[in-house]
């Protein structure tokens, strides 16, 4: 077994002595509980407990807690001091097992009481976990050759409504998305396999319209089908996805779970369109819970090969620094021999408009790009939607305005116009 | 297919008008997007479009947001208001399917950008879910059966240190617990089968001295041994514990997740020790994530046979009134024909002191608690330590004053001494 040591980045908000909290911490999440023990012996300490291995105070001036604790007394001089804590563990007391790390890392150390706020920031893994772990099957390269594109992004779009349309009527919103050229499609989160719409015949009504495209055009649209279930149910609707033809499968993250992932996808043979609904409940007060930075490292290893990221300019609380700083994250290698790079997906109130400022941040057309409202809603059709979106990525990538290059293109010109 | 309804009760908070931002994260969470869709006619919204049934203004003294949002401008007047809203959707859009309500109830809404805090508070489930999933096989009774306890709460304790003890040390550990006539005993979250205690080495060991115990004096301790893993992992772990005639398995619920804990119900054969750790990055902030009495009905419906839910005066940051609650809750019925109660598990700095108070907010015997330092640190040892509970628990349910029981007892005094 490797000497190597996992090691966590914190954010930490305490009332109390900074230094004794992380040590707390690392004794809490090793061999340490809140009193002595007979059998907890310094050699046992020595070989198995977590390390504080970096304390940095960046901030004293709070005076107020993040996060309440009960029974918690204010502290003397009325400060909550903020610091940057990295702990490390040894690898052999958990092995390299991915759901074993969520409970050393994320477990209960966010509910101690001298934690008036805590945040996981960043996790670093020993190459054991590379050769434990799939990591995304297809990934940028798998999903490019897929969809028959290079160069650009993969133009996408949603099935709106998000609920409610048979697989008829979903199909016959392929049929107009395919005669427009898009690239890619997906189910809506909301819409997995209900009574109202079920799955098998949602897949061999749109792949109907898919392949019969394709034959004609030589271009298959990739569809990302929302197989999100019980795990039985995930295997028979995989088989139905290769039985159809579809090159793309999708799973709500949170939904699912990851053992559920790692297994969705050991016997899947598609992309996995990862879905980060929920997201929020996760990360969205700054003191609490996860980043994505080191959230992503999670689903990545175990094997999504497309990581929502939301998108610039969402319709979302996220900041647009966030959301490039996530997509950025996607497609930076986690390990030197086994990259694990994911295909970010730009989603919520995506538009034509978006696209300078998307690849300014990104600086990488590895990515795609989902507008629902930004291409159904087009004055001028679908077909004008994607048209508008594959003229805006143009002009970034050619470092033109979209204002002047929309002069000579009226699909373009239109977009903006909605946009505005 | 039933026309009953999906129900899930939100406190919510927002400077913008109330009624209006419900009534978007209905949309959001059905049939709307952020602009509108040629294919959203007033038919498919009357028949799929989430409804807001209750709206109720309980706050509108917030000054400022208790969350963050990007390019939110401040209200007008100064207020954020918070709101108790009741969001219900039709069935038929995705079935009785765990996973998928997930997406539905807890998915995009948490980040929209006019709310500023979101927190689900109940859900409630036509029976059709009843029948989709299994419930707690075992439940209280089943795990009474096992463990051979009636009529007062099973004494258990976690194996400390947490890790560094060898399969061999751990069973050594087990026989001195066995001897002082424990009820139950748990892995720590943080051992599972890492190579420096490998499982299958640890369950032989433990169930040798288990089952020798067994043997002699008829009472076999429950323990429930760690199997978060990888599925063929946990599968071929619990395979191992069949072998070895164990009588429990613990799972991280957050670590294996939804579809994992779903078929581990499926296949197992064995009581299901559910582990919450993880649970404070979905709850500690108050107008954030998950309240436990939500949570834990997903859990229990998977097939949860025990639940964590903290404990009174614990060293967490949990309000004594919070844990007492999420007890309770588990001992609800949840539906008319299956009730899927699950045995509470109170833990965290559980001593004999938290008896009376525990027995009088649970007004119940149905639960284990778990006592780490409190049995392992009594002065007098192990045994001392679980006969000092078990007196607790006979003082509280004769309504006997800890104090003047202990009078008599050297155990229970000693035990009270540590932990005043």
């Amino acid at each position: 077994m490797s000497m190597q040591r996992i090691e966590a980045d914190y954010l930490l908000e305490t009332p109390a002595d900074v230094r004794r909290v992380a040590e707390f911490m690392a004794g809490e999440q090793s061999s340490g509980t809140f009193v002595a023990i007979p059998g907890e012996t310094p050699e046992l300490k020595a070989r198995v407990a977590a390390q504080v291995t970096r304390l940095e105070i960046i901030d004293e001036t709070g005076l107020a807690p993040s996060l309440p604790s009960a029974r918690l007394k204010a502290p003397v001089g009325g400060k909550y001091r903020r610091a940057l804590v990295t702990l490390s563990w040894p690898l052999a007391t958990l092995g390299p097992s991915l759901p074993n790390l969520l409970a050393t890392v994320a477990g209960n150390l966010f509910e101690l009481k001298p934690v008036t706020g805590l945040r996981l920031l960043d996790i670093r893994l020993p190459d054991e976990f590379a050769s434990a772990y799939p990591g995304p099957r297809f990934g940028v390269e798998g999903t490019r050759r897929l969809a028959g594109v290079r160069g650009r992004p993969l133009i996408g779009t949603i099935i709106k409504p998000s609920v409610g349309l048979g697989p008829q009527e979903t199909a016959d919103v392929v049929d107009e998305l395919c005669r427009a050229g898009i690239d890619f499609i997906k189910d809506d989160e909301l819409q997995a396999d209900g009574p109202a719409c079920p799955f098998d015949a949602r897949v061999a009504a749109v792949m109907g319209v898919i392949n019969r495209h394709a034959d004609r055009t030589g271009k298959k649209t990739m569809y990302a089908f929302n197989l999100t279930g019980d795990l039985d149910q995930m295997r028979r609707r995989h088989d139905t996805l290769l039985k159809h033809g579809a090159t793309c499968m999708m799973a709500s993250l949170n939904s699912v779970g990851l053992v559920g992932m790692i297994e969705l996808a050991r016997f899947g043979q598609l992309p996995i369109h990862a879905h980060r609904n929920g997201w929020g409940y996760l990360t969205r007060h700054p003191m609490l819970g996860w980043s994505y930075i080191a959230w992503q490292k999670i689903w990545r290893l175990a094997g999504a090969d497309h990581m929502h990221v939301n998108g610039v300019g969402n319709k979302f609380a996220e900041e647009d620094e966030s959301c490039i700083a996530s997509a950025r994250e996607c497609l930076r290698p986690m390990f030197a021999d086994k990259p694990c790079t994911a295909m970010p997906v730009f989603s919520s109130a995506q538009t034509a408009q978006q696209a300078p400022a998307t690849y300014a941040g990104l600086g990488s057309t590895d990515l795609i790009v989902t507008a629902g409202g930004g291409i159904m809603a087009h004055p001028l059709g679908a077909a004008a939607g994607v048209a508008a979106l594959q003229e805006a990525w143009e002009a970034a990538l050619a470092g033109v305005s979209l204002a002047e290059f929309a002069l000579t293109r009226p699909n373009l010109r239109r977009a903006l116009e909605m946009a505005a």
